[in-house]
């Protein structure tokens, strides 16, 4: 029996606390486990966990890498919340970093998650999973940038970019932490494009702006609908037992938080 | 004949010249150019280069490993100058790249730099270029955060951090680089920490601080010789042509600027 989503999840959290940072940190570790901390539903990690399973790999295998998504996704918020790019002094209901550590401390400690993150990935004995998440990176920060600009060409591109990426790398770094060669990737990689659309489409559902903008409440509903289905049958396509990852489809497409 | 350095600055100014950043990267591209066109005297990578073809291995393989090292100092003087850090204007006479693009786009800078700076390490076929990048990454964040929160235990832990750890890395990038064993790195490592105290202390010195706060003038001047000394001997201690190392150490210990 594969692990359901909440037994990945667990893993996913016991790793993210038993994470040792670099000691050269010093106090600067503080900071960052408390972004860790004030973090969320650890949706990629889980993802990776999963394909990486359903792959035929152990998901402890995955977790460095799942950890490493993790910390990508965290530097995110951090530099995000920062004053000169959204200026939130709340996050999930507590202080975001830079309110609660003060603005320098703050921008470092997006880049401590970077970097750790990047140790984290350095882990596997190939740097495909590094490599993969460098690039991934690199795409979210061109998304914000096109965001903070107002200078995206469509609505689309900003959030293949800025939610995209990371949705896609988590599918992509699970496949080389199970050393599935990159021609066998490809519905793989299909399923975790329609999965990062799911995800931004219900995104904006429950904040209703972007696709519910666009495409009007049931127009957005029924592009979710269609982004699951075909992350399905991109399932489907594989010879693997991808319950698990189905299982996490349908909870994407309905959930409310 | 070994490339002499005026002869590898001229290979790492072509990389970096030539470097392909990542597309996806879309806008935010044109910081991080500026920011690497301000750029100085690229020593970390003249370094790497160096020790490279010290260690057998041509110049040119290198170049990966070295222009990572670049974007991370970048990287580390782009947040630096940063209105919440230092707030500086400028950064050699010309607009700082907070300055230059905005305060949001120069944070987003740094990052890209950062994530850029991976990406190229991971262009070696084992992860130990970008791994020992990350963890002396990691140890310059350490040591900005002892900085900018004045809570260092000594300026020698400090020097360490924020200016030994890339120093160090600039020679341990290039043995990775180059395939030496990490049997037999000994004496290279030495050199590095040598070469990393020798550029600070000189550093001290056209300053007018550090060191020279707490040694004197002279002492500060005695303790720079005695380590270009010791670089030097860990030089001697490799059964290698380190010609154009000591070249380095000797112009590093004269430097004027």
């Amino acid at each position: 029996m594969p692990h359901s989503p909440d037994e990945l999840r667990a893993l996913v959290e016991d790793h993210l606390d038993g994470l040792e940072l670099w000691p050269q940190l010093h106090g600067q570790a503080e900071s960052v486990r408390y972004s860790l901390v004030v973090g969320g539903k650890r949706v990629r990690p889980v993802i990776c966990c999963a394909v990486a399973e359903a792959a035929g790999a152990a998901p402890q295998a995955a977790l460095p890498a799942a950890s490493a998504l993790e910390l990508v996704h965290t530097f995110s918020l951090v530099h995000d919340d920062l004053p000169a790019l959204d200026d939130d002094e709340e996050r999930r209901g507590q202080p975001s970093t830079w309110k609660q550590f003060g603005e320098a401390v703050g921008i470092l400690a997006g880049d401590a998650l970077l970097a750790e993150a990047f140790r984290l990935a350095c882990a596997y004995e190939t740097p495909h999973v590094a490599r993969e998440l460098a690039q991934a990176t690199l795409g979210m920060i061109g998304g914000q940038y096109l965001d903070v600009t107002g200078t995206a060409p469509d609505e689309q591109t900003l959030h293949r970019l800025k939610t995209g990426c990371l949705f896609a790398a988590s599918v992509g770094l699970a496949l080389w932490a199970a050393d599935i060669p990159e021609g066998e990737q490809g519905s793989w990689r299909a399923f975790g494009d329609e999965l990062g659309l799911l995800f931004q489409i219900v995104d904006d559902i429950l904040d209703g702006d972007g696709y519910v903008v666009t495409h009007g409440l049931d127009g957005a509903r029924r592009l979710a609908d269609e982004a699951a289905g075909r992350a399905r049958a991109r399932l489907a396509e594989v010879d693997a037992d991808t319950s698990v990852l189905r299982e996490i489809v349908d909870g994407l497409a309905v959930r409310t938080a």
